[in-house]
Formats: structure tokens, C-alpha cells, sequence
């Protein structure tokens, strides 16, 4: 009978446990995936005691290194060093040669900038070639992130193998040749270190992450309403009062080494100062406290209704009446100006609570004597005069906007940049009001990465459910707004929910689905392959000691190939269907 | 004018940190909160170099102790030492005696059984009292797991404090008078390892958190469709057959160690075999995989739809015409029986995929023959069946079942114990179809703690959204079904998303919060009073190195009173209203 049949297939194999039998992809994995990639059957073996790093770097016409070239070489040998060689070697004082014939990596930048990284976004070149043979590696670029994007394709390639007594690394399928560059110059991802501080460590680490993943911008949101942890060197009182704890403050020296990691690692870090709204935390420093609408500080009741944004902790406004108002722009943006090097500062502008304007009565007066006709326009009038007060202080800054559905009455200028955090489905809508601006998307209901646990009171958040791997791989911008008016998009989190210590499980590896979909030329998604790259992507931080979370179960991680055939070959519209039928 | 004012009362206080003027809570606060609590506004200090613990056990009259009495201090001495002293001691070896008058911990229990826990869960007794003054600790319980229960109430009111060069660790609110009992006898938690496999340590660590929130059940649906990583000594070709891993397997040492762990703790273990369905690894033995139905080992093509639960990984069903079925039964029960002191097993019986049954020809005639209807009848058939070989091997082992709405077919007899998985809605057409039966609760739209988080193909998964600490605060079993005929609830985690690197970030401390509604007496849920405690235990675990997540903001965790003050009180009944609204 049918039973006995299987039994009867089945003497000879009783004894291998199920992943005995799993088979590995028979091809290189790698998030994102680059344009173009051959591959051999070789295994190319790497002894790291003899692996010699060496680059080559002409300056494009006109530009001189404003660094010293020994650098890159030295920015180099530190990735690999700590990226590729994850595991570290041992290296005997003589050393028994190993069989290895990878004699090392030569690096060569063909139109190197005189900044590491060009000044604006759009002069970037991410572009590079990598080839692994059995004797050496080589990487070509442009320009120096090419070089770091190709190290973050080599590091997902080589994998400890241990031999003959000696740490050996390993890469599969040499020869190996690609050809990559990104779809998109912005691959972004925010964080709000004001509702939560996070430790500098926590800071240099996720970047090492978005590096590994090819983000190429870190958007920090740094102050709000909760909490003020910059240390603001010209009104210090400002972090002195709106900071947690003097300990959960960003030092001078901190953001400088942050901002360097992330540099050194081809990341740009774009500060961000929201503002008129989510500026309560300014109003603890005695002197712009009279500047701070709906601010509160000693509760005698319950905080009023009026003063929060849909029930949150309480928020504050600065009042665009008072000079001080821009004397504390000046400050912060000359600190911005100070301490980050990159040419995008991002302003704010959201979820301005209009009704707290109705606390100063001298208001009115200063709006009829300045023709603005209602709150809205205030708004235009502050936001207008902010981005005048940052290029005031360096001409060449450019001022980044949050906008959404609500923020449709603002008024922007050439050069601006829009980062859309409203509903996908209103993107056109946008970009219908704004046609000249350039934009990166965050649509809230696919990009916010703390979506799914609920308000503070427990209960459905604006942005639930969780965005799951798949509805982060579901959006596109191309499906919205196509050619170069798009820059790229950024996942955003948000920190009621997130500190330090569930940071990367909640992140990673779904997080990175973005950063593949926007570097990668759009392609029909095929699910066993994302999957197999999401996998992919955790073990090569797991391999790091970075704990992540699981995108499907053990035995589909091992067996995607079985567990995803039945399902239709999934596409955009597809999974389009399946999150409107299910939010 | 009105802002100028406000900073007019400000100028004192401009430099004081936000969080300098966050006020403590004025009480102690416990997870779960004591039945009867009366404290004090005094300080005591414990040198943990000159702290003696004592015990005194006088047995239920005509027990006689199997373990030596020097069992249970050396137990209350090791709780002491690791969880209440968290942070250890440094005792030089002439010691300088420190500021402290608390000379030791005195217990004493006055019904001690034989087995340090009672066999039977409804014969244990877990009230306690504990006083803590300035010169000394006691405890006074009825059975050992009362002295348990009250050290994890000292463990809470203990934090570290570093004085004159010597660790100590203080009390406050002294004196403090506890009298402590629970509301339900069955605070259950339940974990999936076999879509997962979790290491020893993290099991080991997960009851002592468990305890630390007074849960008493630790029911392990060891194995299931997915992996067999229990080593099954009667056939130990199921467990080579059927684990991910020779490394994915918990050997006889091990769980000996945790069921040990477990009782330390005065947590029982109840270990399911789920059957007949969810037993498709069973198939990999060639001697038993004649018995499972659907079983499929070399896909030739796609895993059929017919093969699979909701489209999950194939699953696969003990046939009951199979005499081979019993003798695995036979096999799996007699290992429980060795390794499973407790009188409670788990027999699964939901999700029995009844059209794998069609694969059997024969399987008609065999139902003729025993006078079978249907499909239903053939489960309820084999349930009894399974019961018998269980009661078989031991008469006092009760049998535990998975209920939903699904196996409103099944029939049940006198000491049976269904675990409730369906909607909370629909339990009351549960218990009146069966009156006579005990249940544990674990609806799965309040206690399935994996939910949230998607399917397997990144779409909702049925359970969806995410159970917030606040949704799992609104359920209570006394809402439903009242006296004893419930022993209590378990929050359940199935682990396809689940491992060892994300347990405790997703778990605590949320999933604490049904322990604490279990465990006390129910009361008009207060938001303020609730967050503190999930914030507390959130601490206790993090000073114990142990990773969570965050309930709510950081400015509302330092701010609770005011933060939710502009709440209405919430009630279970306004919970109801907000989830039905929001789901």
C-alpha cells in the first residue's frame, strides 16, 4: 500500500537529520543585488596574515584631495580588516604559509572628488566593479564610496572557513565579476533620538549595518518635543534644560565621531532641527521659554488636550513673533553648520499644533502688521524665513521639508526637498502641488519601521499594523514618481518604542528591504530569491554578533524553495491586493 | 504678557535636567501586585557578606520530605544570591562591617508535601507572607512554592546600592508587611521549539524571568509538524530523522536540567505531544512513516496545498489505523513519564488536517470496522485512544487538549483540561458544550504573543495585530467563566518568528502583564499604576542583564501621572469598545 511505498524509499535515508539535505543556493546572495554578476564554481581561499591592501587614486580634473590619499588606503584596510575579516586571524610569529594564492586587494578611484564624499547628494558615484579570482581582488570606482559599496559586497561574499590550524576566509563561486551601481542616489534611514537616547555605540554600529546594506544617508533626528540630547555649544542651557540626564546628551566629540565613521563609510548624515512644532524640549532654557507656545513644565493638572498632538506627550511651538525665535535658528543651525559637513539640513515643518498659537494675544497684531492672513501662512512665513536664516549662515546648505497630506499649504523654493511621509496613495497628489520640487519617500504606511506596537495608551497606532518585510519590498517610487524628481526614499524610526536594546532585532534584517529594492533595478520580485537575500543578510550580521529578528521560520529558511513555490509568483499589484484587503 | 510671565517663573530652575524633577513613585511597586501590602518610609540596608538564610519545614501531617531539607535552603540561599543580590558582593576577607542591621532571611514553611511541589497543581498552595524591617527578612508559607513566590517579591523590592567602598543593597519603604496569595492556580506559559529550536540557556533564563513574574506552568510544545528536537530514547531514529540538527536536539541531560531549573523555581512543566496532526516529523523514521499521512520528504514539485495548514509548511497526520501509531505513542509517553514529574500532558489534537486522511485506501474499512461515521469521530476515536496510552503508562497523568472552535466535535471525560486557543468571544459556546470540563484560557485574539508580525509570506496572519501589553491587560477569565472551573491562563509563543536572539526583547515586559492580572485580585485597571509596573519589571530585568522592550515613551515611562492623567480610567469594558473599534 501507498504507506509501505514511502517506507520502502525510505530505509537508506532514516538516519539524516532534515538540514542534512537543505541545499544552499548554488549562486552568491547578496543584499542588494548587484546589475550585473557572473560567477565560477571555484572557491577562492583567503589567508589574512598574507593579504595585502593597496590603492590607487586619480583626482578628477580640477580637484584636489583635501585628505591626505594614505587615508583611503587606511579607511580600506580598516574594512577589511574589521568588515571582511570578521572573525580576525591568528598570525604565527612564522608563519606555516597557507593555501592561499589571494594575495590581496588593489583598489583603484578613477575621478576622486576633493572631499571624500562630493558636496551635494546628486554629485555622488556609488558605481564600482569587483572582481575575485583566485589570485587576487580588484575593485575600480570613481569616486571613493564606490570603493566602500564594493567592500560591502565582498564582506557578504567571504565567509570564515576554518583550515589546516589557521583562520581562512572564503569565497564561493570565483570567479567572481560585477559590474554595480544604484537606482537611486537616496537610501535613507531616520532616527529619532529625542523620545529615546541611544548610546554612541549603538549610533556607530547601526551605521556599520546601513553601510553593509549600501544606505548611503543617515537622517537625524536628533531634538523634539521630548527630549534635547545635542549639546548645543551656543545656548547651553537649551540642552542643560531639555536633555534627559546630562549623560543622554550627544557631546561635541560624539557627533564628530559619528559624523567621521559614517563619512569614512560613504553614509551622509543629514541633521535635522523640526521646527516651529515638536520644539517644546527648547522651552526649559529660562531665556526662549517666552518664545515656546503650549509650553508646559510644572503640571499643576492634567495636560491639556490642547497642548498634545492626537493625545501624545505634550508639544511645543516656537512663536515666529519673538526675534528669539531666530536667534535660536542662528544657534543651532551655526552648529549644524559647525559640526556637519553635509550640504542637507532638514527643518521640520510637521505636525505644527496650530491652536497653540492662540496663547499669545500680541500674536494677531504681528500677523496683520506682516500681511499674513491665518495660521497657515504663519507657518509659510516662519519656514521661509528658517531656510533664510540657514543660508544666511552657509549659502550652499539645502533645506529638506517634511511634508504630508496636512502640509499641502506650504510654499517651497527651487532646491528644496521634500521628504513625504504621507500615504503612498497621496504621493500624486503632491507632487501634483509641488512639480518642481525633488523628493524622497517615506510613505508612513510602508517605510515607518516602529509601526505595529501600538499608541502609549496601548492601543492601534495611526501607522499599524507592522510593516512586514514583504509590504517593505511591495513599494516602489517608480510607481509613483519616475525619472530624476525622485532622489530615493528612507525608512524612518520613530523612538517611543526603541531604545538601545531591541533596536537591531526590530530593524533587521527587514529594514534592509528598502535599501535593495532602491540600489537594484526593479525587477518582478520573486519571493524564494528575496527571502534567500533576507536570510542572507541576517547570518552575515549574526556572523557579526548582531542579533536580528526572522523573516519566516526555520524550516522555510532552509527550504524557500518548497515553501514559497506554491504561491503565484508575487508582483507589486499583487501585494497591492493583499495589504488592502488586510489594513 | 503671558510668556513672558512664564519665564519669569523660570529663571531658578533653567538648569535643572528634565528628569531631575521626575519624581518616583512614593510606594513600592511590585508586578504582580501583593494581595495586602502596608510599608514604611524607612531604608534597609543588606550587607550580603553578614545575611544568613535560615529555613524551618514542618510537613503536612504524614508527608515525609523525599528530598533533604537542606534541598530547600540551599534553594532559598541560591535565589538569594543570584536574584536578589543581582549585582553580587565583594567581601574582603576581614571584613569591615557595614551600616546594616538586616542580619538574615528566615523561612519557614508549615505544610510542606512530600514533592516539593504538590503532584497535583490544584493541591499547590503559593500564598505567602514577608516582612522586611530594618533588622531582619521573614518569610511564613504553606508549601515551598510560597517561599518562591515570596523571594521574587523581595528580588523586586531589592536594588543595589554602592555605600563606603562595599556593595550593598537596600530596601526601602520598611518596614514592609506582605500577605500574598494568587487568584488562579494556572499562570502558563507556553513555547514552541520546534519551528525554532532554543538553546538550553535561553530556556533556563526564560524560567527565571518567568518566576520573577510568579507564572507556575511552563507547558513546552517541544515538538510539531516543523522539527522532533526531543531525543526520544524508546525510538531514537524520530529524533535523528526528525531534528534540524544532531545540534537542534535536547538531550536527556538537558531537559532533565530544565524540569530540575523549573521545580527550583516552583514552575511545573508540562510537556505536549501534539497529535495527531502537527506530526509530520515523526516521517522521517522509516518505521513510523508508514503511519503519517501527507508526509513528504523529496519534493519532486511544489508542496500540494492539501499538504499544508492555512498554506504553512506541510504538516502531517498520525493515521489511527495504524497499530505503529500507538507504540510511538507508547514510546513518546513513557519518555515523558521519566522525564516529567508533573501529572499534567499536554496531547495537542488541533489542526488535524483530516483530508490527509484520504491518502489512506484503507483507511474506510478500518472505520467500518470500529464503527466510525467520520473523519470528526476518527480524531475523537484516537483522542480517547491516546488518552488511555497515556493513563496506561500512568493513571494519575490528566490530559491536557487544544480547544478552539474548530474541535467543538471532540469529547472529553472527567479531568481533562482544555487549553482554550479560540477568540475570547467564543468561549462561553465552549463551556456550554462541555460543563464539565477545567480550563486554561489562552484566546488567541489576547495571548498568542507571536502575533503582529505577519505570516510567513509577509502578509497578516490571522492572529494579527500585535497584542499590546494593554490588549493582554483587558482580557480576564473571570469575565467568562467563574469559580474554579478555571485553573487560570497561558500566553502562548509559536516561534516561526521567534529565537533565541528576539525572545526577550518580544516577550517582557508585556507578556508579564498576564501573570499580573492572574495573580491578583481583579481591580479597576488604573493606567498610571500599570505602566509603573511593566517599567519596574522592565528594570528588574534589565539590572539583571537581561534585554526588553519599552511599553511606552520614555517621557511617559518618568512621567506616567501625567502622561495618561488626561486618560479616562480605563476599564475592561472601555478596552472592549477601543479594540473592537480598532481590529
Amino acid at each position: 500500500m501507498l504507506g509501505l511505498g514511502l517506507a520502502l524509499t525510505f530505509m537508506t535515508s532514516a538516519l539524516a537529520y532534515q538540514f542534512d539535505n537543505a541545499k544552499d543556493p548554488a549562486y552568491p546572495v547578496l543584499l542588494p543585488t548587484p546589475r550585473n554578476l557572473t560567477f565560477g564554481s571555484q572557491t577562492a581561499l583567503i589567508d589574512p596574515c598574507f593579504f595585502a591592501v593597496t590603492s590607487n587614486v586619480t583626482m578628477k580634473e580640477g580637484d584636489t584631495l583635501k585628505v591626505d590619499p594614505k587615508v583611503i588606503t587606511a579607511n580600506i584596510q580598516e574594512y577589511v580588516t574589521n568588515k571582511v575579516f570578521y572573525k580576525g586571524s591568528d598570525c604565527p610569529a612564522t608563519a606555516n604559509y597557507l593555501a592561499s594564492n589571494v594575495v590581496g586587494l588593489t583598489a583603484e578611484i578613477t575621478h576622486q572628488t576633493a572631499d571624500l564624499l562630493p558636496p551635494d547628494l546628486e554629485d555622488g558615484d556609488e558605481s564600482y566593479t569587483l572582481q575575485v579570482n583566485s589570485s587576487a581582488i580588484s575593485i575600480v570606482a570613481n569616486q571613493y564610496s564606490g570603493i566602500i559599496r564594493a567592500l560591502a559586497t565582498l564582506a557578504q561574499l567571504t565567509k570564515y572557513s576554518y583550515s589546516t590550524g589557521r583562520f581562512t576566509y572564503a569565497v564561493k563561486f570565483a570567479p567572481i565579476n560585477i559590474t554595480d551601481s544604484p537606482r537611486y542616489p537616496y537610501r535613507g534611514f531616520m532616527l529619532d533620538t529625542s523620545r529615546r537616547f541611544f548610546q554612541e555605540s549603538t549610533l556607530l554600529q547601526t551605521l556599520d549595518i546601513l553601510a553593509a546594506a549600501k544606505f548611503n544617508v543617515f537622517h537625524w533626528h536628533i531634538v523634539d518635543d521630548d527630549s534635547f540630547p545635542f549639546n548645543l555649544t551656543t545656548y547651553p542651557n537649551v540642552t542643560k534644560g531639555g536633555a534627559f540626564t546630562p549623560e543622554q546628551v550627544y557631546s561635541v566629540e560624539q557627533v564628530k565621531n559619528i559624523v567621521a565613521h559614517a563619512e569614512k563609510l560613504g553614509i551622509r548624515v543629514v541633521p535635522e532641527f523640526d521646527n516651529p512644532g515638536h520644539t517644546r524640549a527648547v522651552g526649559f532654557d529660562s531665556y526662549f521659554n517666552e518664545a515656546i507656545r503650549c509650553f508646559m513644565k510644572d503640571w499643576s493638572n492634567n495636560v491639556p488636550d490642547a497642548y498634545r498632538i492626537n493625545g501624545g506627550p505634550p508639544t511645543g511651538v516656537l512663536d515666529p513673533s519673538f526675534d528669539k525665535t531666530y536667534e535660536l535658528l542662528v544657534g543651532i543651525f551655526t552648529d549644524f553648520n559647525t559640526l556637519f559637513p553635509d550640504n542637507m539640513v532638514h527643518l521640520g515643518g510637521d505636525e505644527v499644533l496650530q491652536s497653540c498659537f492662540n496663547e499669545n494675544p500680541n500674536l494677531a497684531k504681528f500677523m496683520e502688521d506682516n500681511n499674513i492672513t491665518d495660521y497657515d501662512q504663519l507657518i509659510v512665513w516662519h519656514m521661509a524665513k528658517a531656510r533664510y536664516t540657514l543660508q544666511n549662515i552657509n549659502r550652499d546648505k539645502k533645506a529638506l521639508y517634511w511634508s504630508n497630506e496636512d502640509t499641502f499649504y506650504q510654499e517651497y523654493k527651487d532646491g528644496d526637498i521634500l521628504v513625504y511621509w504621507g500615504l503612498a496613495q497621496n504621493i500624486t497628489n503632491m507632487t501634483d502641488i509641488y512639480p518642481n520640487q525633488k523628493y524622497v519617500m517615506a510613505p508612513g504606511d510602508y517605510y515607518y519601521m516602529d509601526c505595529g506596537f501600538g499608541n502609549k495608551y496601548g492601543e492601534k497606532a495611526w501607522c499599524d499594523p507592522f510593516k512586514t518585510w514583504w509590504k517593505i519590498y511591495s513599494f516602489d517610487p517608480s510607481d509613483y514618481i519616475t525619472g530624476t524628481q525622485c532622489l530615493g526614499s528612507e525608512i524612518a524610526v520613530w523612538s517611543e518604542l526603541n531604545g538601545d536594546q531591541n533596536l537591531n532585532v526590530k530593524l533587521w534584517p527587514r529594514g534592509a528591504a528598502m535599501a535593495d529594492k532602491l540600489w537594484s533595478d526593479k525587477v518582478p520580485t520573486d519571493l524564494v530569491a528575496i527571502v534567500q537575500r533576507q536570510v542572507a543578510f541576517a547570518e552575515y550580521l549574526n556572523d557579526r554578533g548582531i542579533a536580528t529578528s526572522s523573516v519566516v521560520g526555520r524550516w522555510c529558511e532552509k527550504n524557500a524553495d518548497h515553501c514559497f513555490a506554491a504561491y503565484p509568483e508575487a508582483k507589486a499589484e499583487k501585494v497591492e491586493e493583499l495589504f488592502a484587503a488586510t489594513e
